[in-house]
C-alpha cells in the first residue's frame, strides 16, 4: 500500500494548487496524496484554471469560502492557506498520513490575517516547541542553516559552542549523513584569526561533535571553496553559518529543483523552495520539479523514520 | 601589431610557470607575451617540468638565483614572484606593455620574505594610492567586492553611503557596464526593515550614482536572488557588499574559468582567480583556462582605455 502524504494547498491566489493539479498523476505513482483543501475552492480553482479535477483526487475538508483573486495578497487567502497547513499537520499528528508536503504561502497574506509567523518552519518551532533545523537543496546538495532570519550584523554574536554542537548532532542525526561540512563565518574562514575569530567557536563545536559521531564533521570550511565543483563532488551536506552564505551558491546551483525540509520535529514535513509567484498564478502552467522532489524527499524520510 | 602584455610569472614553487608554458601558443595569437623572469630561472624550471622552451618564449630579466622547490612555502620564491610582478607593473608604467597578467603568488611566501602585504591588490593599491576595486568572474558574471579582505563582523558598519556611491560610479565606469545589480546585506534585503537596516544607505547610494548614470543601478537586491538563473540572465554586473556574498555563488558556478580584475587603477591587470596548487606543481598538468581568459580580458580592457 501507498503512504499517504497530506498536501497542504498554498496560497489559493498563488501558483500552488496548478502544481497539485498538474502532478498529481505523477506523484499518485509513489503515494495516496490527501489534498488539504474543500471541494467547494478546489472546483472554484479549476474552474479557474479551467482544468478538470482528476478523479482519484482526494481532498480532507478544510472549510471556507471565498473568492479567489490571482495575484493578490488577501487575509482570507491567507488563512485559509494556514487553515490548510494545520489540518496536514494535524493528520500526520494523528498517523492519518506520513509526511505533510507544503506549497506555497505568502507571508504578507499571513500577516494581513493577524497570523504572527515568519512562515511554515517558524510556526512549527513554535507549535512543537522545539528546535527545528531549516535544510534547503536537493539530494546533490543539502543545507542546512544554523541562523536564518536574523539581520547580518546580529550573526557573529549568534555562533555559540553548544547551541551549534547540538545543532551540528542534529542535523547529522535527522539526515543520517555520513560526512558534514561545517562552514566558517568569515571570510577565508578568518585565515588563522587575521580575518576574525569565530572560527575558534566552530572548530570547538566540530570538535565536541565529532566526539559523538566520530570522524563525521569537517571544517571550518572556507565558504567561497565549499561550493566549487570538486569540494561538492566530496561533501553532500553542508552546515552554513547564514542565510544567504548558503542559499546564495545552493540557488545559483539548484533553484528549479530545489526544497525545503524541517528536521528535528515530531513530523516530516517537506516543501517546495519558491513562492507563490503571483505575477504567473492563474496565468503560466508553473514549474513542477520542486514539488515532485519535495514529495519524493518526505517519502524517503518517513520510510527511514519508520525503521 | 600584436599588443604586449607582461606576464608576472608566480611562486615557481607553484603552477603559475608551467601554465605560461602551457599556453604559449595559445595566447601568443592574441598578443606578444612578455615573462617576467630570467633565462636562468625558467631553464631550471623548464627542465623540473621536462618541457622544452618554445622559441619565441620572451622574457624579461629579473634577478634571482634559488632552487625551486615543488610545493613548499619558501622566503625566495616568494621575493622573486614579488619582484616578478613589480617589473610587470613597471613595464606597464614605462609604456613597454598594454597591462600585466599575473600568475599566483604564495601569501604565507610573501610573508616569509617580509612582504606585509594581503596580496596583488593590496600591494597595487598601496603602490598607486589608488581605490583599487576587485571585480572577479567572466563574461558570463562579474562580480565587484565592496568589502574584501574584513571579519564579517566589521562589515555592516563599513556600508557608508558616500563611499558605496563612489564605488558604484567607479565600478559601472571602469567596465563600462550598462547596468550593474547592487546587492542588499542582510537575508530578504532586510524584509523592508524586519531583518535589517542597511538597506537604506545601499538604497541611498544606489540614488545617487543613478544621478550620474541614470538607469543603470538596481537594487538593492535580495542577495540568494541575484544567483539564480532567471535574475542572472538578465545581469551581468553585480556589485556585492562582502566576500561571500559576491565569491561563493560565483565559484560555485564558474569556478573553472573564473578570473581576477583590478580596476581603478592607472594600468590594467588581471590575473587568474586561482592560488599556486602546491599539491599538483610539477606533478600534474595545469588547467589554463583562467589564464587564457585574464588575457584576454586584459586586452580588452586595455583596448578599451586606448580609445
Amino acid at each position: 500500500m501507498k503512504p499517504a502524504i497530506a498536501i497542504s494547498i498554498g496560497d489559493l491566489n498563488g501558483i500552488g494548487i496548478a502544481i497539485a493539479l498538474e502532478a498529481h498523476d505523477a506523484v499518485s505513482q509513489h503515494c495516496r496524496p490527501r489534498y488539504c483543501i474543500s471541494r467547494l475552492m478546489l472546483e472554484r480553482a479549476a474552474a479557474l484554471l479551467g482544468r478538470a479535477i482528476p478523479d482519484d483526487f482526494e481532498t480532507v475538508d478544510v472549510p471556507g469560502d471565498f473568492p479567489i483573486r490571482p495575484g493578490t495578497v488577501d487575509a482570507k487567502s491567507g488563512r485559509y492557506s494556514y487553515d490548510s497547513f494545520m489540518k496536514g499537520v494535524a493528520l500526520c499528528e494523528e498517523g492519518e498520513t506520513a509526511a505533510v508536503v507544503t506549497l506555497p504561502i505568502h507571508k504578507e497574506a499571513w500577516m494581513k490575517a493577524g497570523l504572527a509567523y515568519k512562515g511554515h518552519t517558524d510556526l512549527l518551532r513554535k507549535h512543537f516547541g522545539a528546535e527545528a533545523i531549516m535544510m534547503l537543496g536537493c539530494e546533490a546538495l543539502y543545507v542546512a542553516l544554523f541562523t536564518e532570519h536574523m539581520p547580518l550584523r546580529d550573526v557573529p554574536d549568534a555562533i555559540e559552542e553548544q547551541a551549534l554542537t547540538r545543532f551540528l548532532c542534529d542535523f547529522q542525526r535527522e539526515t543520517g549523513a555520513e560526512e558534514v561540512a561545517v562552514l566558517g563565518l568569515n571570510p577565508h574562514a578568518g585565515d588563522n584569526g587575521v580575518l576574525g575569530n569565530e572560527e575558534r567557536i566552530i572548530e570547538k563545536a566540530i570538535a565536541n561533535a565529532n566526539a559523538a559521531a566520530p570522524g563525521v564533521f569537517t571544517g571550518p570550511v572556507v565558504p567561497d571553496v565549499a561550493f566549487t565543483p570538486a569540494f561538492r563532488s566530496r561533501h553532500r551536506y553542508i552546515a552554513a553559518m547564514y542565510h544567504d552564505q548558503g542559499l546564495a551558491p545552493l540557488k545559483a546551483l539548484y533553484f528549479d529543483e530545489g526544497i525545503n525540509v524541517s528536521l528535528n520535529l515530531p513530523i516530516v514535513r517537506t516543501s517546495v523552495d519558491h513562492g507563490t509567484a503571483f505575477d504567473i498564478a492563474y496565468k503560466t502552467p508553473p514549474r513542477t520539479e520542486s514539488y515532485r522532489n519535495a514529495v519524493a524527499a518526505a517519502l524517503k524520510l518517513a520510510e527511514a523514520r519508520a525503521q
